[in-house]
């Protein structure tokens, strides 16, 4: 079945799929986005994300907006989608007005759109050996917890790690604090123990990382949010970055410098096991 | 004559041309703009908008983006629309291509969206008598020097300023510098020389900004382009705004807080005499 597209509920493959140039989206970047994956027909922790973007959708003043019908598109296009293993992206703006930084009166409709995409799988090499990341300046600005689609700075960095032949970069603040992966939570793994940045204004608070953390307590792994700088990310034991797409993928090497061993470790394998068993009895109940 | 757009090269009206949702500046704010407005029938300060463009470009990424064609585009369609007083909006994104924070590659043909509508002025009501604006913390990203897409921080602080009853929201670092408005520069005046934040990565280095001190150096105005805080900006004689429609308007009151006994001073209306000079001078020439 094919990728599809739907944009204010009109169904097209994506390719064809387009928006107004004074989409205030594609102007202002005046919108919040989510990417939900599918495992075996089932959208995963779909009303978490739902909660998020009800989050994010008040914090940039679009409380408005009603929720309920954009999910049920989502299904539908999802379904009728019929992918085996599907990313389900959704985009909402604060709609289409001429060009002016204040909301527009009277309130526009939302645009919203959908897309229903393969996943592309990450590699099992990358998996099993995992991957080389860079520490990169943050200078997002200062809300990157509520999921916008200004994300310029997430793309610069993502590609000045590729270009040094690294997977991705990892935002440290003019502090030396060790916030996230350009679209990954991380984690650092010390004497057993797990460390990860709060979840204050300073990164996305992932639904992938927030169901970790719940799995991993009642297992006796200890997860500590709290703020660590590059010194101890240098000289943790084991680093992952999580996510929707990313799940639980070691970082072996920051900066040229190998992390515990330069070989993935025993507490990501854990957290990976431990996500994939609760995501099976789930989807499957 | 009507207002009209050209995506691409490919010119409607405004409100039917659209691009893919897979525009890189719709998924990412991956892009840049210029804003460029027309007096009797020609582009001010085309050359200098085009040198800023190359900048922006160039600190994205897009170096390989050659702009004389996009000069020639923004030009004939300027001339098609015939408008009196135009202004000309280019937004260059890093094309279509299916969402990934890395880079296309190869690399794709930027999409290149220009629109030429009317300028609305500022009410002439709002220049003789001066704006009042609130002041807002500035948690942009560090790079707002290149005039990028991201703008939803910008969006969001004009609201605040509306919904105040203000004009517009002065933004100020947390150790509390005055940088700039939404969209336009700002200078404080006391004892005759004026006051201005430094072209540094904190501020947008306006095209009109740089012509008025320009100007404004040869009378034997003094111009300091040096950081200063909110205490500065409450004690000025005077405060203004500039930008490329904003031209020169004068604040009248910041937070509440009357400048300069809450009325317009000489020296804004004397940089707004010089630039309608120099602007007389220069598209007659």
């Amino acid at each position: 079945m094919p990728e599809l597209a739907a944009v204010n509920g009109r169904i097209s493959p994506i390719d064809e799929a387009k928006i107004s140039i004074n989409d205030r989206g594609m102007v202002f970047g005046d919108g919040v986005y989510e990417v939900i994956a599918s495992y075996r027909g089932r959208l995963f922790l779909f009303d978490e994300h739902l909660r998020r973007l009800r989050r994010s959708l008040d914090a940039i003043r679009m409380e408005y907006v009603e929720i309920e019908p954009i999910a049920e598109q989502m299904n539908y296009l999802f379904e009728r989608a019929a992918l085996p293993r599907a990313k389900v992206y959704l985009q909402i703006t604060r709609g289409t007005a001429p060009r002016d930084h204040a909301f527009p009166v009277p309130t526009r409709g939302p645009n919203v759109i959908i897309t229903v995409r393969e996943v592309h799988e990450i590699d099992q090499a990358k998996l099993d050996r995992g991957v080389a990341c860079i520490t990169h300046r943050d200078i997002r600005w200062g809300r990157v917890d509520v999921k916008t689609t200004n994300l310029l700075p997430n793309c610069l960095a993502k590609q000045a790690a590729l270009d040094r032949g690294c997977f991705d970069a990892i935002f440290v603040s003019g502090e030396g604090i060790v916030r996230e992966a350009t679209s990954a939570n991380l984690f650092a793994a010390k004497n057993g123990g797990l460390w990860t940045h709060p979840t204050d204004e300073r990164i996305l608070g992932g639904i992938t990382r927030a169901k970790l953390i719940e799995l991993a307590r009642p297992k006796g792994i200890e997860v500590r949010e709290e703020k660590f700088d590059v010194d101890f990310l240098l000289g943790a034991d084991e680093v992952f970055i999580t996510g929707t797409t990313t799940e639980v993928l070691p970082i072996i090497n920051v900066d040229g410098r190998p992390i515990g061993g330069g070989k993935p470790g025993p507490l990501a394998r854990r957290m990976l096991a431990l996500l994939t068993e609760w995501l099976l009895m789930n989807v499957d109940s």
